[in-house]
């Protein structure tokens, strides 16, 4: 793993009078959310009041062949979710959305995010004869909110009473059999906006699926929120709102999110080319060209190139047919050499002093290697850059980081870095800068992996801890 | 649907210090099982006190794939199931053996039977804020033994207190993390045995399970008995025993078992012979030869001809490749065409007056074609016989019995089945002579489908009931 | 391998005026034929005027999934084939039909038997420059019907001079732009067969296949005829019949062929009741039972019964699932295992004096492994009757005999065979028996494997030989 | 389909001391040449003097899975091909390396380019009684080879000798059971060149794929040379060498190749910017920022940028996930929308003099939609630049260029272009420019498609010609 994981995207698209196709809808929405969740998909529908779902382990294109899809058809709503991948946990009963069927009615469920008490409350519901089927925390706010609506006379206060008890990071949409419902934590760690697509209200993580379907932008969800959606009447619950500290990840702006997206107000390609920019501010370097890692790193390269009059170039290309089954057929450990995904190119490194620009640096593994490949192809100089600060603090809010000892930053100073990496100089974006990044005036971010600093006391005793069923 | 369906198979194989391919034999075991259910399997293993599952829709060599099972290796335990398969509820979340992950301990639950007051329990259950993930019975047992299993101080126990409250057909095997333990209901509708492969216990549902992995045949299950294994001790709970007379539904050993089989000591070849022969006293007919239809009606064909000295004869030939897989590239309707599974030998039929023997006759479609395809190959008459008598009331015990209006013998007199059939006459076994079939000594069969005889009042309200999740 | 292979099966059917659907009428055709190979299976189809293909390894039902058919929708006039099963050279490139693209025209052409002298004509055209992209004798020929047809007015022409160069055993189906031609050897070793459905006429290996689309059986094609068919317009070309003596194959009477087909007018089933009848005859036994291993010795096994007096009973049952894809997740060796597929009815055999008929034996091993079962469940007496005399000699003409030094009839004298066996004693259809099998008057068998007797001299260089092309 | 395809790429590994995974590093080759070819993919090995193969239509990662690769285990040599895409002719009878089993030894055979005279060869063939069982070119080549090879005394001399013969572009590589050939045809339009990896020789289509495997680059194959290796023996015959100019296809500069590569000296990447300077000098526009269509308009939108020193930005971002299985479950129509695969950075264009660089312009469809889409995001001004001059003339060597009417640059005259896009100006490359784009002295390149100025006369009845075995 050389690079961190995010948990999840949800998108949602509500009643309307139109003809729209509503599983491709959803299908093409979670398509380019795909980035936020490469190991799982799954889309529940409500066709004429009654749910159904069809989800599975595997990227959104080979789960949703046209034989899937076509089961989803003629659907008046319906709710999509991708899931994150990593090897351990990686099991077809986690896959979103969960599909509940109460005496009380049916609602379908998908999450992003990770709640810091869900050990604790999953406890207490075992102690009064709960099941689980998943070692997912989505399973857990289904329970409460199952519970809360036996006495609770909407489910929209059934909703509103679990935020009083779930603690996290979490952005919620669920179905029932009439309406759409969508909640975000006080917080806002994870994003959530809205759009229109014709007359129906659409509810995706981010804003680049509204485009993919040719919706219209609305507005962002605000921290706290709850929206319910039935047809074409929106009614918002801000109970929760303002109550706390805005604080959205802002590692969702220099890598989650695609650069073609807003969150919250925020470009987040203007964002990752200002953080690049402040990078040249505070790193400067004499050198030939500026060269980004692609994808992610490119953006923050061309901030750098402009702020420093260092030309641009495109030094490494990368193949555009690397994908998850690719690694599948090699031996042990080759998959992991990075010549497979991206390669130089030699006219343009050979004989430069070369600033190359990362949204980050988790383990060092990969940059190594792609130190390795400039010097190889005859790079003079290599500064290597970081556009994110250093990670030294564990996440619990939903990014998959790595524990301490594997990183880099934690482990070693400047000086061992310099040398592990055989760069001729290192350098991250400050904590301070990274607070700037947002090109409009931003509320709040959390940069607790980078500056410890957590938007609240997280108890020992309730940190993530993960479930395994048959892992 | 031809032929009425069985509820499922259970397998399970215990501890032990030998070195037995744990997987592979369950394997093995629910691949002799196969007939008892179509839809599904799964197993579940115990791997150094650590329960993991593989399950999915399909035929046993489908599901378990060599790299399917190659997950299952090295395994210390395994308990599998076998489901059966219908078109509309066949969704994959019923597939078993359901494995729960509970913060008191995890536990793999198999399950054959069907009870008759799930949803009644069920209803209870969820207004107590439970969530169901599966329309089976089986997760309404799951979390009966659980909620039982916090006030009381074994899983055995827990198991006899949920006994307590369960009413129905069930044959169980539950694994933990050190022990299986099985339990047969009071009536002992559905059958389980007790066999033993080297120093490992082995419980399955039919004796030829045993046979299929060279394991010997111990005994069976006494109705209403626990048996709880660990190791190579063995130990039984007749707490439930002998409260109420044995009812093992005798269509068991007229169609679902296997003839190589011995069910509660039962030789299920042996009373189908038996049925044959005692339908051949009571339906005395004047014909050249005897054909029984592929493959359960075969056995009373060789019954009705030794009692009846007519010539047995082989007039029906089985296309041995006939599968599930089979029917999806016909068009509507084709499929159910007779003549793509069964064929006649002409050289055998023509001129001939014929005695055809099937197990039974439910709707009667299947009947009427094949006697069109004798008729057609020149018999000069057809003679139908049923070695089951006629069904005419519901099951509630696990048998997939259709609506009265679909069954023939409830809808018609003989003499106007006679005509729907095109014979020359029709005859049934009776309901007295049915209790009669079984080679030793029983204690007594169930007989309530077709005499309506049902051994416990069957409460109007709790008559089975199906969930759709997303069917 | 236990049991010897057969050489495939063709079915064609033509051009007509109803509503038929060709392709599906082809399936059906196959899967009727499935039996006469299980590797590999293709139907190619004429829609107007143009020839497409579909083909693959793997079972009937497996190839032609509802979405591969769909791709031979709308045909007029169709061709199919099932290939045999071994490991070595089982590859794509050699499933048939074969579909030639040529100047001249073009054709599918699909092949069931085996030339004497492929190989020498191979090299014969290798020397001339010719490709070959398949091992399999079907491109020799459709390259000489190719090299003649530029010189012969006619393809029925074409075949015909081909027919003077190719030698050994050949049923051939092709289609052309607008008609079908079939070709049967002069001496007939393999079967082939005319019906016709609605106003099409259908050709096909067995009779079988015409029952399973309710085709009309018209008449055999006679060896040496080659029958060309244009919509409902029939010629017949004679040339080449009655040269030689005829020779079917007789072990597709004892082995190969459904019971429910007829060859040159001859009942399969009734054959093999004859063959039992003479076996009980040439080797009277004082026993108290009769079994037949499934399925093919069970009709032998009701002629002994029928002949000797001795009581028929069913006391092997077959798992009906077993199937290709059956062995592939077990360990070495354990699927070898005949457990697997076959179980005894332990109430049958215990304490009897048993005869066990069996269609053949080859190797022995499967045969050994039987009477070991029998053994363990209590059989006093084992008596081994083979409905098939010995094997002893090579075929050249389609079977895929093993070679001598695995056969254990050439291996071991019958004193050797019972001790090997563990039997008390066995026995074999004698030579002469064979010969007079069938129920109508025959012209003549090829009896060469089990007599050496040829229809005519093999040169020792021309004799069977395969080509491996990346086996 | 809005590119351009060329057909096909090839990589060959010979014989070596190392213990170099072959296969694998064919694998990792074809994996780095995909871009040259989706349609399908295929490796021939050869183990111990024996070939084998592996092929299907599919992305290479699809193709060969962990179970196809190990197959191909324990090589000596190995040669690979990947193929075009194109929904038509897509038949996997096409899919190379075209394996060979002849009398007089086997080839594996792989081949990128067209030959003009194709059509005029196969027929000639044909009517010496040849059969094809491809509508490839290949096969022709390999008649040739094989035919020649009987009269010359070695393979080299036997591929001179149809040097002779074939007519047009190719770039072929050979593997006997002892050695590898490789060929380029006279002209050089498709490149092909040498590395090594440790002592193992390897030829490519491109340099990208000795990177993939961290081989050495070594040379170019000369237009018209022959090189022969046999272990380390490496020999060249020249004699089909400067009879006629260098014709180097330009158009694999300007979009073919992938950017890291160098093609004759001349790296890809360069050359596109240089491309987009030259435009920026033929085609000075006021603006605001200069933005490239992913991936293939990146470099000379660059190259562009710092001629005009208009800000280079990254205004389109392109899904990541994209890829061949994608559009299946979509309707009709839907998957040809342009914003599936791109969107906007809205940030960045709103308010903008937007200059849109793509590498060339064939329908148009795609290129009026990125306009709508700017616009759509507020772009004031769009001005569309093609770094490729007009298409006007088809292409004979291997291109997939479309016929005349529906090339945009053909019908409409530069005024209505601009209309029918709407943009506020369009430009292209002029011919003489794309001349010069070699950062390298160049010998000559092929401009046919550009310019009409064909290296050769090509006859009318000899022009490219697509077969259909079963289309």
């Amino acid at each position: 793993m050389s690079k961190l994981n995010e948990e999840c995207g949800v998108f949602a698209i509500c009643n309307g009078n139109d003809d729209t196709d509503v599983a491709s809808s959803v299908f093409l929405g979670l398509f380019a959310l795909q980035h936020r969740g490469q190991e799982g998909a799954g889309i529940s529908i409500n066709r004429q009041g009654k749910l159904y779902i069809e989800k599975e382990l595997g990227l959104v294109s080979d789960v949703f062949t046209k034989s899937r899809l076509s089961k989803l058809a003629d659907a008046d709503m319906a709710i999509g979710h991708v899931r994150y991948s990593t090897t351990g946990s990686s099991i077809r009963a986690n896959v979103q959305p969960l599909l509940i069927n109460h005496l009380k009615g049916n609602l379908s469920l998908a999450h992003n995010g990770n709640l810091t008490n869900a050990s604790y409350l999953r406890e207490l519901l075992e102690n009064e004869g709960c099941i689980f089927h998943t070692s997912s925390d989505t399973e857990v706010i289904a329970y409460l909110i199952t519970r809360n609506r036996m006495t609770c006379d909407s489910i929209e206060s059934a909703i509103s009473k679990t935020m009083e008890t779930i603690k996290g990071a979490y952005s919620l949409v669920l179905m029932t059999k009439d309406k759409i419902v969508a909640a975000r934590d006080p917080y806002g760690f994870r994003p959530l906006c809205l759009g229109k697509l014709n007359d129906r209200y659409v509810l995706t993580s981010e804003s680049c699926a509204l485009d993919a379907i040719k919706a219209t932008f609305i507005r962002d969800i605000k921290p706290g929120e709850i929206v319910s959606i039935k047809g074409d009447k929106i009614t918002s619950d801000e109970t929760h709102c303002n109550k706390v500290p805005k604080a959205l990840c802002v590692f969702e702006l220099i890598y989650f999110a695609r650069p073609d997206s807003k969150l919250d107000g925020i470009s987040v390609h203007n964002s990752r080319v200002r953080a690049g920019s402040i990078l040249a501010i505070e790193n400067p370097i004499q050198a030939d060209i500026v060269i980004g890692v692609p994808d992610s790193g490119i953006d923050a390269a061309i901030g750098y190139s402009r702020q420093s009059g260092i030309p641009y170039e495109v030094g490494l290309i990368k193949n555009k047919y690397i994908g998850r089954t690719f690694i599948e057929p090699l031996q042990e450990g080759r998959e992991k050499s990075v010549s497979i995904k991206l390669n130089t190119v030699k006219s343009v490194i050979k004989g430069k002093r070369v600033v190359l620009v990362d949204d980050s640096i988790v383990r060092g593994t990969t940059s190594k290697q792609l130190v390795k490949l400039l010097r190889e192809s005859g790079a003079k100089e290599v500064h290597f850059l970081s556009s994110a600060p250093k990670f030294l603090y564990p996440c619990y809010f939903g990014t998959d980081i790595d524990s301490s000892e594997n990183l880099i930053a934690y482990k070693y100073t400047d000086e061992e870095m310099k040398e592990i990496l055989n760069v001729d100089s290192i350098g991250f974006l400050s904590v301070n800068a990274v607070k700037k990044i947002g090109d409009v005036k931003c509320e709040g971010f959390c940069t607790a992996c980078f500056s410890g600093d957590y938007p609240y006391k997280i108890d020992s005793d309730n940190k993530k801890e993960r479930f395994d069923l048959n892992e």
